[in-house]
């Protein structure tokens, strides 16, 4: 029996300031990648816009200063200022995912992420960001912090797509055990996300759905933006910190206890520009819903766990084994329709 | 404006043996109804299959005897030995969700639950369990307990539709408030699940796009039942229980964050016949996904809390905004397809 036991990793990377320069900050996530082989770890995850600030924040006159933010082209590994970090995943054999905003060949807009593997020396997989949070017009307060994802970015169009990582798992792609008879089997079988998307159970149910056991997410969280959230109730400034790391975790947990995979999130976290918070909790959570290893700050840092992604099989196998237990005639709304129907009051039969 | 203030309960519902008589379980249910009403509370929530001990743990050769556990024909308001319940309601002007074993008039067995309106004197919903846990056949070990849902009843064919409970929010009924264009106003909007629902985003979804507001569970929770649960390692009694204590609280609080809406969750707790063990924990939840209130122990037990409905609008206007956010191109499988397909692995470009 082949062993499923992966070395995995969060690579938290804290504050990065508007101007930061692309060199140094990669130069950072370099070195979370030379840490992170060194202690043999095989699969890293990196955060969402991860080579810049966290730039929706800010309203752009000047499209110039924008597109200093984004990525440009269909593939980024071989792109001046960060194709260290590819090299070093190469030179590793460590896989990496990675998230940056993308200027498609055709001139559009994404968050995305890449799956990169050192084994293979390519990328194997990218995910564009489908739930993009915020609004498209800033807010009329000229203090408000915004949140521009839905002006800069278009909604991802690549789906949901699991896929496997061959080279994780020795022996695991010899031929028959990445077949559909073998459910659990081969090697292991990844979803990708970013950010927001965590919070939309449908994500997480479209990778179920293929037998995800990784989820790969990686994120910007602000916690004290009343603007942004709505807030209808005053709240400290410690009360919303602790509330935005409460859901992040408790959306994490749930997520993959009711997907029955393991889940690695990466935060891009600190105070950019030394105002601008970003909660950290980079953590690695079992498919039985607990986190099993979380970052102690908000600067850059490691959060390095050993799983065995047999331990999936137990949920997948029982309580959440989809064939035996779902019943999608019952599911019809989540797909007919986009927004809230309320049902109207119905009248009581005339006495 | 209108106080959307309620005043809500959990009834909790301690060991209900093997040979309990269904009156002096109702006896048991009336007091905590009187209990309730005598604090003002305005809803409670009972558990699933409330009337009798949880039956689908025994398999049974004589069919008279299974018989015993089910209740007869469409209206069971006015049955013999239950009619007690729904008397009191009226009387205290209180409503009820309560679940019991059904046998409908064609002869079908559901696990279902119907909302008992004490203001209007009449059933307002009624919902049938859909997410049947267990299996159909019994464990070939003689001293495994089961669990054979599967075996007694169908899964329910009601689907998951919302509804308006009128009488609880003065005023709200005016004309007016219950349109379209007042989200977020008038009478309540409820959502019923049972039991094992709860684990499943889908049913917490299809409630979430008509607008729920207050999601109502009953269930049956037991933990150390290791062939129910296909335990790969070994697990202590004292583990599994705090295990099922954590799961059950995880998905009540993660799902009502992501659904921005109340939940009321009550347990059938304690141990059936001094051994099968069913966990408490009957909770009342925050759409901000926080518990507010939580039974102390396992035995018959008021859980009371004062919930603001209008707590529900920040999330539903802000982060889980459906209308925004939702991106339904991406979630097609998650109807078209019952069960797993995996991905299979992309060989290589040629070299």
């Amino acid at each position: 029996m082949v062993s499923r036991v992966l070395n995995v990793a969060a690579a938290q990377v804290g504050a990065v300031d508007r101007d930061a320069s692309k060199e140094d900050t990669v130069r950072r996530m370099v070195a979370l990648l030379e840490d992170a082989i060194s202690q043999g770890v095989q699969l890293v995850v990196f955060p969402e816009t991860t080579f810049t600030t966290f730039f929706p924040r800010f309203l752009f006159d000047d499209p110039a200063e924008l597109e200093k933010y984004f990525e440009q082209g269909h593939d980024i590994t071989n792109n001046d200022g960060v194709k260290q970090l590819f090299e070093t995943a190469r030179r590793g054999k460590v896989d990496l995912y990675v998230g940056y905003a993308e200027r498609a060949d055709d001139g559009r807009g994404f968050n995305t992420c890449i799956y990169y593997s050192g084994h293979a020396g390519r990328t194997l997989s990218k995910y564009r960001k489908i739930h993009l949070p915020g609004t498209r017009d800033p807010f009329p307060d000229p203090e408000a912090i915004n949140q521009l994802e839905k002006r800069y970015f278009e909604p991802g169009n690549l789906g949901f797509n699991a896929f496997r990582a061959p080279g994780l798992v020795p022996d695991a792609s010899k031929k028959g055990t990445n077949a559909k008879a073998s459910i659990g089997n081969g090697d292991p079988i990844m979803g990708m996300m970013i950010c927001n998307d965590r919070r939309w159970p449908e994500a997480w149910r479209v990778y179920g759905l293929q037998g995800v056991e990784l989820v790969l997410v990686g994120y910007n969280t602000p916690y004290n933006a009343p603007h942004l959230f709505g807030f209808r109730k005053p709240m400290s400034v410690e009360q919303a910190e602790k509330e935005a790391y409460y859901h992040h975790k408790l959306v994490m947990e749930a997520n993959s206890y009711m997907n029955a995979c393991f889940s690695i999130s990466a935060a891009r976290a600190g105070f950019d520009d030394g105002k601008y918070d970003l909660i950290g909790g980079s953590a690695v959570v079992s498919p039985n819903g607990y986190t099993i290893a979380q970052a102690k700050g908000i600067g850059d840092e490691l959060v390095v766990a050993k799983i065995d992604l047999d331990d999936c099989k137990q949920g997948k196998e029982t309580t959440f084994a989809f064939e035996r237990h779902r019943r999608t005639e019952a599911y019809g709304l989540i797909t007919w329709q986009t927004g809230v129907v309320e049902p109207e009051l119905l009248e009581p039969d005339a006495p």
